[in-house]
């Protein structure tokens, strides 16, 4: 494919980008994530006419289905979740693209047989072997999976194929360096887009553009002006359905790993020479090699986990993690997790960033707080109460926008001053929602740019810099040795600990 | 008074300021500016408990008026042009402190006959001889009511009494200088109030705040990170029924010597040690000084003025400024000035600073924007057109508030950027109207807080600043040599030129 062959990064950066024929494998289309998210990202990006309109896309599963029962399936999945069909013709269009082949992961033939199929599709739709081979199933079968693709020789073109993994990219540093090597051994890291669906996100992207197409933050973006850095992913949900996957995951292995480590890396990095892939990841990874926990000796000082109690939400009592159903009661799996880590490079020598993220907290917001130091000298002191340092907050959600807080005269004959913010909104401003992140990180792949894709040593170091938490919280340990937080309240007061050692406060959000 | 025998200034700096007893002497009683500002503004004082209940005020002037006349005359005023009168026995309270004492500024008998008065109203009133003598008369009356006030003995005390300036303060560097000395004949420095209305601004006092409160800006405050800075004061309206006036004086006595160069000395000052009233006037005759036009050598590229000629002003015809009743039909008095300055010292040196302010202007606003610098590096350039550089904007007037100028993603998959608004609005965020700056003023003069007036190195230094403009549009010149722009209009061309040929342009507002 040209674009591959010539840089395939710098499309990524053309102000129209337009993706090749194409066919889309996804394996493990009769899931959730199939029906809810990327057909009906896909069938978007079919109505703002941003796909080839030979797209073909395959759905793999083992369900015994037709191509009609799967076209009605998505149909009912784009009704659902997504803003509808639109035009009926272009549902028609769409829908003839659509194609169903079952088959088993593990199972040889099943591969000769999709093989096949897709060389009939190419010709039949001119698609010219582009392929996109999307595996959207559980983490088991990530392994098996490449092998039996690689044995199939469906990965050896790697100008014309790739390979999406979904997320969890191992569970610990060992398995994501194995399932790295499973991959190196069946195709070449250009070829792999390993999905983190935050960084497909608007907000996140304009970290990016907030730090480095401005001139007046970058100078305040270091040590020297920042006292620290506070990141809070919060979910207001439980453990909902997913009991059985996630009491064998956590909190740190579904959420700080991938996504609150990638918003810390995007927010510490380096400028980048150029946007293209490499060169933002080379920053992201280099950032994260210099990331640690405060004090490794010490989890009490820089990693602290909790597990949700009943409580109360939305004026609703709710139960506690180790009574949902399908969660052992005597469950160790954290569903809290607050961390102090340390760069250690030039920029952030001694300036701690605090992360937290857990399930059941009262309010679901994601954002990126830069707290600044004091003014050197409180000439005000003396009229005004000790006023308060500069905040600069990302908000990635809900209400997307940037706001800044800072210092100013109240009104009237006396000298007071009061913290205010200037406030950017997303949504006022631009008056349109930001695209479902799926959207974006579909298209990228198509058109071949990994930019918002981790790379096999970004996903590694990030494991790196939590392993001793893991180690720790994996071990097997007397449940009533992990903190508790009642439902609906922000964290265990462990937690709290962990900032007022510092002589530091979570912020009230 | 005990305010002055200790630190004057301090007593500025205290949350809750309580004055002494006090005899206010209006010179000018019978004026516009005593009917509609000062006698509102210190009824709102007293509304406001300001004013320590024994406060006499005394009016001053030729007519022969009654003490009731004059309360009826200012009554009139507060209801006219203030809040109104609220409470009767408020009014009633206050009206008794309020007297009138015919006179005439040039002969001593009147001073002989104040001084008895005075004596008179400490004995009923209690004012223990503190007073404030208000000088809110002609500009011609300045110097022989000082030399009157001095011989008559009336500022003797240099810890009770007080006197006000208002503007114009010297017509030039010579009269500024002369009156200077005047003033140093009857009495010392810490006992005279120059007006600048300007400074009595919520908004322009907030400027300090927002430098010195906050730690994140005075960083970028610099030659390295400012590429220039624009103030503006734009006013719609034409000369009214100040012809007499403004035909002698122009727009660079009436409004660049005073309010903009303080707007200036103020948003380039260093930090001072401390907000005591000479520590902040210390620093902004630091600056003064290191102020000067560009190009004194080439006037055209460092002050251009201009003269409004007839057009249109919210859909109706308006006459030209020598069309306009008083006004010479060749008059070569500026109604608009733009100049260039530069700042001769380590933190400003080459940073241009364009100032403009014209009468007929298509809006009021006054503000002042700081224009940062490009990007170092645009690494999004091959995806989005030039960007813009960042601009913070102060707005001193209608809609007070601060904003701040930045780059953004736009929303879609294609990597756009685009420039959006953090705002800041004082109204919204406080829910108040800021207060009349005479209200301030006053209220400082009488506490003894002189931080928000101009002390007499100040003004000679902000005239030095103007005087080669001064010099040649004063000289006799053929009328068909000033500038002309329409009425409703920006700036006459010439004043385009002056950014054009530094390859900037006027903010459009």
């Amino acid at each position: 494919m040209v674009t591959l062959l010539e840089n395939p990064l710098r499309t990524g950066l053309q102000q129209e980008r337009t993706p090749e024929p194409q066919i889309l494998v996804i394996f493990g289309a009769s899931g959730d994530l199939t029906q809810r998210k990327l057909v009906p990202s896909l069938y978007q990006l079919k109505q703002e006419r941003r796909l080839a309109s030979e797209t073909a896309i395959v759905g793999v599963a083992r369900r015994d289905w037709s191509h009609d029962y799967f076209r009605e399936q998505m149909r009912e999945g784009i009704e659902q979740f997504s803003t509808g069909i639109g035009l009926e013709e272009v549902w028609q269009d769409f829908a003839e693209g659509l194609y169903y082949c079952s088959g088993n992961m593990n199972e040889p033939e099943s591969y000769q047989k999709l093989k096949a199929f897709l060389q009939e599709l190419d010709e039949k739709r001119g698609t010219r072997g582009n392929r996109v081979f999307y595996l959207a199933v559980s983490p088991k079968f990530f392994k098996p999976g490449l092998r039996q693709l690689g044995a199939a020789g469906l990965l050896d073109d790697s100008a014309k194929t790739r390979v999406v993994i979904e997320k969890p990219f191992g569970k610990d540093l060992g398995s994501a360096k194995s399932l790295n090597r499973a991959v190196r051994e069946v195709c070449k890291e250009e070829q792999v887009y390993r999905i983190d669906h935050y960084l497909g996100k608007e907000t996140v992207q304009n970290i990016l553009v907030f730090r480095f197409a401005n001139a007046i933050f970058e100078p305040l973006w270091n040590r020297q002006f920042v006292d620290h850095v506070q990141i809070t992913v919060a979910e207001t949900v439980g453990v909902e359905d997913r009991a059985g996957y996630y009491d064998t995951s956590g909190a740190l292995r579904d959420m700080v790993q991938n996504h609150l480590m990638q918003l810390l890396a995007i927010t510490a990095m380096e400028p980048p020479n150029s946007l293209d892939a490499d060169s933002i990841r080379n920053e992201k990874v280099k950032v994260l090699q210099a990331m640690r926990l405060a004090d490794i000796n010490n989890l009490d000082c820089s990693a602290i986990r909790g597990q949700y109690s009943s409580g109360w939400m939305k004026g609703k009592p709710v139960p506690g993690y180790r009574e949902e159903s399908g969660v052992n009661s005597e469950s160790t799996t954290p569903t809290f997790v607050a961390m102090k880590l340390l760069v250690d490079n030039w920029r952030w020598k001694g300036v701690p960033f605090y992360l937290r993220t857990g399930k059941r907290l009262p309010k679901k917001v994601t954002e990126i707080a830069i707290q600044f130091k004091e003014v050197p000298l409180l000439i005000f002191k003396s009229v005004a109460q000790q006023t308060s340092p500069n905040v600069l907050t990302m908000r990635i959600q809900p209400n997307e926008g940037i706001s800044l807080r800072f210092e100013a005269k109240m009104p009237g004959p006396d000298l007071r001053t009061r913290s205010v913010d200037m406030d950017f909104s997303y949504g006022s401003s631009f008056g349109m929602a930001t695209a479902d992140a799926y959207n974006r990180l579909l298209l990228d792949c198509i058109l071949g740019d990994q930019t918002l894709f981790t790379r096999a040593d970004e996903v590694e170091e990030a494991w790196r810099v939590v392993t001793p938490a893991l180690t720790v919280w994996d071990a097997p340990a007397d449940p009533a040795t992990v903190p508790q937080y009642e439902a609906g309240t922000w964290q265990p007061t462990e937690a709290e600990f962990l900032m007022n050692r510092d002589g530091r406060r979570w912020r009230r959000l």
